[in-house]
């Protein structure tokens, strides 16, 4: 998806090269995808490619905006029609996984390139914060725009917490080798089961302590 | 730790070379470990380390049995002092990561080699299996010699369960650049103390649906 106002030729030349790089991670992975072959396909030099993109990995930052834009795309009109809170996180989460499809031949060379911590396509990264801030906008409007209302503590730390549980959601997904990926639909629709039939549990006396340690803990993961 | 009954010239340049290996993973991580410089410092050629040890792999299975060891032996004689039940998984977890300490600056070089669901040191690989086990009996033994009766199938499922959240703690660890990394214990902590509060309730009626669905959800996750 191109820019729909490309104006001056550098700016075209920009939208050229990421198209390029885009297609190329979809058919070759992110191994075989590289500066390179990127400026061959796009009739440009590698020069004028590192002046638009200093490194492969900022190519990847473009993937991840890409993703997540098509992401919220397809949630947005979705979410319109429910208020019920757990159809409308599964409604992210579903249409999250939906994006990431393309890419299953080739996301343990993504995954391997993007885990360490040092990384810079890293999910987690200051520079990833761009796409992974429209994953946690969208936590957010399913929640808000729910008819359940949750306790604040709860409504304020989740968008983040949930951005965390569709990373590791996509962390099975890579390991799932099943047809179609059945089996991370299938985790999914079980972890929404389970938040639907805890959910009413969340003002009861006897649960106010473990979720107080729950909350507290994914403070702790988050922090 | 070499075995103790090397008898044939053959097995002690096998245990020469293993240890020499495992001592470059920890002082040059894993990248920088090459097979030729094994060799060098084992005083052998090339074609016998690999005589040995086919790939650089292969000598990371032997880092992951030894660490599973060390982690067996820290454990075992503390799991005779308590049969509380979450007392004995907290010190299944924190022996687990104290023997990963000495690891910590390279962990990220670890991860994203072993990421990869194609790696042959997956923690989760068939290769992987010996030390894996490892874990996954000292989970076993921690909630058998425990005075809580669980029921029955908890009992089963859970040793692979705890196997899988020791993994993922292990994963918080890699990213975790707090001092000491503190932070890893005070989430193992607060994830024990939440399953301190919650064991009491796991007979609660109220409760039987969502925790059915948790299993099953594990369940999932482990096949």
């Amino acid at each position: 998806m191109s820019s729909s106002v490309v104006q001056t030729k550098s700016e075209r030349t920009r939208a050229i090269i990421r198209d390029v790089a885009l297609r190329s991670f979809r058919e070759r992975g992110y191994d075989q995808t590289t500066i390179r072959l990127i400026a061959h396909e796009a009739g440009v030099s590698v020069g004028t490619t590192n002046y638009h993109f200093a490194s492969k990995n900022d190519l990847v930052q473009e993937l991840y905006l890409d993703v997540q834009q098509s992401h919220r795309a397809a949630a947005v009109p979705l979410l319109a029609d429910s208020d019920d809170l757990v159809d409308r996180l599964g409604i992210v989460f579903r249409t999250g996984v939906a994006q990431l499809e393309p890419y299953h031949r080739y996301a343990p060379e993504f995954l391997s390139a993007a885990v360490s911590p040092r990384s810079s396509i890293n999910p987690l990264s200051g520079e990833s914060a761009e796409s992974r801030d429209i994953v946690v906008g969208l936590f957010r409007d399913a929640i808000e725009g729910s008819s359940d209302k949750l306790p604040a503590e709860f409504r304020d730390d989740l968008p983040d917490a949930l951005m965390l549980a569709h990373l590791l959601l996509a962390l099975f997904w890579v390991y799932d080798s099943s047809a179609g990926q059945v089996r991370t639909r299938r985790l999914l629709d079980r972890g929404l089961r389970l938040l639907k039939l805890s959910l009413p549990l969340v003002r009861s006396r006897l649960l106010r302590r473990p979720l107080r340690e729950l909350l507290d803990l994914i403070a702790e993961v988050k922090a």
